[in-house]
């Protein structure tokens, strides 16, 4: 089905390159391995796109309503586009992996997971996500392969956005009032932990690195952290000392919340596969 | 605040002729007779954009997902133009009109109020509603009230696209399996008691029509309804008898869903008016 709703899904990132529709017809059929890296990659957006949305009739402003709305399509957009191409190896379609996977297949870091908790806390979620997903991109964007270097590519120009977002309301809030300043402290200390996972590496990662396929995350710590220390020490606030979150392998066996963001997706999917009732 | 945000709100709507912030600043101020109009027509459209914005992580497809985001996020944004405009009236922003008002403030039409049900419902929600709303902005666009008229001529061009989007979807279910037409035919004989509201007229607004301000709403029935029931039997579906609602004023005096929508919509913004905590 794309008709119409193909073009809003786009409309909103003009010169877009890519569409999932194209990579779903595309000659590339994605390698087992190089799939279950894009799955993983696709999960991440899937799973912040997901708890993003809610904030769409309930953020603090109109305006920030349709930001936070923005956002939120263009991360399920990034997961179209990653799950699409993953879904090439399998013969599925996006909708099949992203409704019809079960918990544990599902390979998405506890940090996109993460309540949405107080604005403070979302914003610190978007600022650690997007300053992660920056690094991440702009180097993938040359990965040896040109399915996933062309959605890197797309990518990245909606991640700019959303780490200028982030972090204009680090500074908003940081440098606000004291009571803004406490909860942004106070989200950034939550959530610091969940951020090594995003830097995990597992094996079959580490391949396609080698083949200049996939980006080591462990390649991506010290450039996201480095500019994460920088902003938050700028909007006036404390580098967190938290720690690190144990269990981060992204196998999701230490995550409180994805049972409930997949119960909350997937229902109407699975009561009505297709909506073709 | 209209730093990044800003641009997002209008990103995905290319060649926008205005901003909320350009009305807000502007030096056309609403006359009170007017802004009680431009009240009415925002609060149908951000009470849809509200209840659309729900299927965001739970439609039956992540492609519809971004459709049905992309759609809700463009009534928010007729919302923050309407709202904004009628809010130069009384000094107030369009923050303090979503947020601040109580139930019986707003002039939204049960139609738009009406729950999600299925997506069949959804669907049929938004076919009655982008019909009447392409009849309006076509006229309103010649109003004799500039801002008023840059409005229309901007919301026009957003629902001409909403009003093919749930026409493909009448049609794909009305003509899809014997289930989908069920449901299809269902929503529509649910909702169409809710269609005479939008063509009540109430005296202040039969005044301004006078003046080529506002459009006469009893106006717009004949070509809305036509267009509807033609629409209706092209999806091989029956053109509902289901009669019309009581208390059909724009009250919501006997709406059972507006305090509900309120209360996810301001419970947030009157704990922490403008986040600013």
């Amino acid at each position: 089905m794309s008709f119409a709703t193909n073009d809003t899904a786009t409309r909103h990132s003009a010169g877009v390159a890519i569409t999932a529709e194209q990579i779903a017809a595309g000659e590339h059929t994605a390698p087992e391995e190089v799939a279950r890296y894009a799955l993983m990659l696709g999960d991440d957006a899937l799973m912040l796109g997901q708890r993003l949305s809610w904030w769409i009739s309930r953020a603090p402003e109109l305006e920030e309503d349709i930001a936070l709305g923005n956002i939120a399509l263009d991360l399920v957009g990034h997961a179209r586009f990653l799950l699409t191409y993953a879904g090439t190896a399998w013969g599925k379609t996006e909708d099949d992996l992203a409704y019809f996977r079960d918990e544990e297949e599902f390979r998405s870091a506890r940090l996109v997971e993460a309540e949405n908790g107080d604005f403070a806390k979302t914003i610190a979620r978007q600022l650690y996500y997007s300053f992660y997903a920056f690094e991440l991109y702009s180097r993938l964007k040359d990965s040896q392969d040109p399915t996933l270097a062309a959605i890197a590519d797309k990518a990245l120009k909606e991640v700019l956005y959303h780490q200028d977002h982030a972090n204009e309301w680090l500074n908003r809030l940081g440098l606000g009032t004291e009571e803004s300043a406490r909860r942004m402290q106070r989200g950034l200390d939550e959530l610091w932990p969940y951020l090594p996972e995003l830097f995990h590496d597992d094996d079959a990662t580490a391949a396609l690195a080698e083949r200049g396929i996939a980006v080591l995350p462990s390649r991506l710590e010290q450039p996201t952290m480095d500019r994460l220390r920088t902003a938050i020490e700028a909007a006036g606030l404390q580098v967190p000392t938290t720690g690190s979150a144990r269990g981060g392998d992204r196998s999701g066996r230490m995550s409180e919340h994805r049972g409930y963001i997949l119960a909350e997706m997937q229902s109407l999917a699975r009561r009505f596969p297709g909506a073709t009732w």
